[in-house]
């Protein structure tokens, strides 16, 4: 492996999911292509890699309570050996088909509380590798038909759901945040909180709303034919981005879990400017944490290539959002598109409202105003692709 | 016009904005292909469809400061002389060119004022005509460019001005509630609060919360393969529901606003069902706006039928909706379907998180239970068929 | 169960994949939540239901060489026990991992010709069963990446392919056609011949194009945003409708094989509409078959009343297009409408052309000219919904 | 203007729709927010700005017969003044409320009469200006209602006009081809005709089907879901690519018409691949067409802007293509994939179908093989973004 200013280090703080380079290709069309991976394989490759960080939900490291123990010691070492950390950990509530209608949210209740003990005892286990996140992914909690869900009951067990969590959190004194995961749909044919915008107006009616964030999913959004920078620019609004989960999709079709860059490009560079602060704004200092799936077809060595990949990806965005932002021309765009006079209120200070409502305005001047917006874009456009 | 149990009455609250029926027909392809329709001549014709309100943008009744007085009067009395009410005003800040970069979080501070200062005016007129909402779509505030908008200082202006219009109505003494409504896109390339989530959540961080709600359109949902009853039910949880525009559409593309019933017909079925209280909730209980377009090859003979399906349309799902809700079988297939277990409490009152996490639990058991949901579902659709 | 009207019998020509019923509910999250059924089983309940006709994958029933001739008997006795008919067979080129990258259309040419192989075995057992249609979908036949296949090569082996299983055929001597079932995409990212559209045009060039047509599956196209009775109409005019998947679908998403009347209500209306001619052309005549999925949510009772609803709304919306094409007030509609003017040549016999060029047309009359087709669509919602 | 090595050229045959520039911002939801270009400025302006050639629908150009003669002589003149030519002339049967309801499927059967009149008229204005290929773009062919329109007579009336067309410019010894240009939906419900494949498979049934091709749109297919880059490679196979309209979409939603680069850029540049050969095949060699909308905000500095944009973009990834192509590394990556090995017929040369029936395969060992495609599409990424 060749080296090259693309190449990540451990404080470009990328972090992996193991279930990522661990999925073993199994579809609805088809069962697994590939073998499993030892999870301290993955530890192990992902920091030679240059990973910072991996993260799990319990059944991808733990599967068995036999060898619960025995693993958890061997991937303990893994993570001393490398230096790599466990900085967020999960809980699997749709695989097993216990999970099948719901797990927080399941009609019986004897499975929701068996998902929420699972989620607990999950929770220790994050404390005690140091997780100071926990995403929260509800792909069963859902419907495909109309009166088989009571919504406003759904939303009320998702509540109390993540007040239960965070009393728990308070309770053991863990330092601990939790990222909800938005996603439209798939596996269910609808999903409880479909985008970020749903998930944040739910964390408003919490009892503990500034313990509850967000881990957006760039697919997920995409799914939904929604604007992933803009999407994840309004979380950064409420302060509300705890966690990000970075891959690529083509638009409204199955989840693709591609790597990050492939799918939609363009949206790749916004997201990572915006995660850089957009120009103008605070940026986001987490885990910069990938959510991807290797493709079936490949065997075990595209699946480091992927992985490979997304980081690459990630680091030649991140060197054109920088150039494109410190380029005096960009400035200049900037300010003839009047980007940054959107910051002045709209209103003077102490402006009565009558005096608003009475001005004169130059409505037809106005409206002839050149906005010089293709020419800015250009220019994003000149220095993703390095032609200037 | 014949008359048979679908034809409406004042009772059922069914309300049109005047451009609907009043659109000519101008596209991106084509100009228009139908003539005006006079205010007055579309309140007289929907009255006689059996329509209790009508609704308008400050352009469509008022395009010209001239003929504002007379018009104003005309329309007034047209409504003295049909009984039918102005519920809703809403402000047209996208067809005029000024708008054309967004209105209230147009990059340009000028185009923002006068946006605001039309806005106010406006507020005043639906006061005056006695409309207690107030609907705001903000159908250009968006970019097609990433770096042309940027969005937190777009939501900062976006939560001033609705701060504002709040504080102008406190100030005027004005019983009046705003309503947002959310656009994925169309016209411009991403709008600012694409969706119901995205609204609620700003609302959240509103000065006057309780003022300020949501006027949904099934077809902006729809547009990002969002699940329309759904998200009503979200925003009624949030007790936001404070509007509602009913059409229909295709699934993620252009905006079509077909008539309601055309597109999604089970989607309208649960809609219908939503707004009612879905089997176990409260229920709407304000005017049921259509925001449709007749298609442009409609002569005017087309515009009143097409209108006249909306009203009929939602009569037969009405219809079908309660008898699907009071059919004992239909009650026992909810209970096999545990619908209404979902109402109970995951934890016990009291119980110790300590002992919900080490309950025992029979997952195997659990994963094979009967969930019943083809066959609930399999009766909503005979219901909505009429096939029983 | 209850009979009524909507009951199916072995004249309706119901066809079940064993797949369909057989779908133990793995998915890219999470493993099975049902039990394997004996295809036997299948068969024997599929016969009770009142479906006529069974089809296949060859590893649906015959996944293992040890047992293949032992279940093949069992089968056959099934078949002859319940008066079931294997109408239609088709290969499995998807699931096993060796296809991951393609079947017939892998870059990898020993594959290509393993594929080859399993489908000419697959022909001998079609024919032996004595199914005259041939099905050929090609999940895996596509791409995740530009660079990765080679498209025109792909549809020179795509076109060889088709003229070799013809050849085989025609030197066996067997009764049979092959009918190609396009998707647009997914488990693959982008699958050849993604369209209806696309397949026809692919048989345009084969050797035997008269032996070769298509296998539409409602939720495929549906996954483009298609109108699926567009597309079966067009196949129909090019008479290359052999075989028909009914399924549902709500739109660009993940393939959902919800029942038949599930997804796109309307859709399936025109879809019945079309098969059955459409008014005024030759009606489809071959088994009405059925390629869904119970959700993955229900137990063993749920498939069996999802392969009832297929059938029984099937029954529904037949019953539904009979009463609107028969009805006079439709019929008068349609003439309204002008929809049969559409079947007059624009040319008059004979016409030079300089004549239609040069001749006055009422340019402006025309353009105002009634179209009531919101008229005519309200009559077929009404029949649908029986609400006349 | 800076000039660079993206600055375009005549022999780059760059060519633009007279509408594109010219576009006014006219959408639903709002007037023109610019000036009507003279299309004498647009010819100087394109050609200083480096395109070779223009294209315009008759109204484009000739929207009165009035000025007809006058506006025509200086339009020519302005082609003979600066070099541009007019390489291809379409007709606008969508704008007109004529065509409200079709052009040459309309239902009416004089209004087909006088679209198809309106067609040969402009088949001699551009046999006339000597443009070469004629574009029949069908925007208004379509439907909204299921009953509305008789699907396989509109075919019908389809390939009658394209016969005819072809007729008329045989009997008028013009040189010229026609190019049919697909769109699934929007202004229509659906379209007939909705993409490449449907179009290609009417051509099969014409008289002269050599007469005619396609004009595929990348954002036209692109709103369907569909791999534009596969679409114009199936439509080169079959030797169809007579013309096409380059501009940018961000997947299903409304016709965006962005600039060519904007929106799906990853898809541009295997777009660019395909036009040049995709590595192994023949190239497209006509003029390099864009057919795309300033977007509305933008005054008129915004529109040349844009249209600069779309030639620097084409030729920055014309760039990337050809490095990528010829770099050693990727043609190893190619071979590693086994992309040129799909160039082999799976048969061998008089191979008996039973030999190959026969044959012993090492499926598990295929099936671990390697594909290798994450690599080969990682330095695609690397070449696209000239991170080599």
């Amino acid at each position: 492996m060749t080296t090259d200013r693309y190449t990540p280090a451990p404080e470009d703080k990328f972090s992996f999911g193991l279930w990522t380079v661990g999925w073993e290709g199994v579809d609805v069309f088809g069962p697994a292509s590939r073998a499993p991976i030892d999870p301290v394989e993955s530890v192990h490759r992902l920091a030679e890699l240059g990973a910072a960080a991996v993260t799990f939900h319990d059944d991808d490291l733990l599967p068995d309570e036999g060898t619960r123990e025995k693993t958890l010691e061997r991937f303990e070492q893994a993570l001393s050996d490398t230096g790599v950390v466990c900085e967020m950990v999960t809980t699997n509530l749709f695989s097993h088909p216990v999970f099948k209608e719901g797990g927080l949210t399941a009609n019986n209740r004897q499975v929701r509380r068996y998902a929420t003990a699972k989620v607990l005892r999950n929770i220790d286990l994050a404390a005690h590798l140091g997780a100071k996140t926990f995403v929260m992914w509800g792909g069963r909690e859902g419907a495909e038909h109309g009166a088989s869900k009571h919504i406003p009951a759904a939303l009320d067990r998702m509540k109390d759901s993540l007040d239960l969590v965070c009393e728990y959190v308070i309770e053991q004194g863990y330092d601990m945040r939790f990222a909800l995961e938005p996603k439209p749909n798939e596996p269910r044919g609808d999903i409880l909180l479909p985008t970020i915008g749903h998930a944040l107006a739910l964390i408003g009616e919490l009892e503990h709303p500034e313990m509850v964030g967000l881990n957006p999913e760039v697919g997920h959004e995409e799914m939904a034919g929604l604007n992933f920078a803009h999407g994840i620019a309004q979380a950064m609004w409420h302060d509300k981005l705890f966690h990000v989960d970075l891959n690529g999709q083509h638009g409204p079709r199955f989840d693709q879990d591609l790597r990050f860059g492939a799918g939609n490009l363009r949206g790749a560079f916004w997201t990572v400017d915006t995660l850089l602060g957009g120009g103008a704004g605070p940026a986001y200092d987490g885990y910069v944490h990938f959510d991807f799936k290797p493709p079936r077809a490949e065997a075990a060595d595209g699946v480091w290539e992927s992985a490979r990949g997304c980081m690459r990806n990630y680091l030649i965005l991140r060197e054109r959002v920088q150039a494109f932002r410190s380029d005096p021309e960009v400035q200049a765009a900037c300010e003839a598109s009047g980007v940054l006079e959107l910051l002045t209120p709209t209103r003077e200070a102490g402006e009565p409202l009558s005096a608003l409502r009475e001005a004169d305005y130059d409505v037809e001047g106005l409206a002839e105003r050149s906005v010089a917006m293709e020419a800015l874009d250009q220019l994003a456009m000149d220095h993703l692709l390095a032609a200037r």
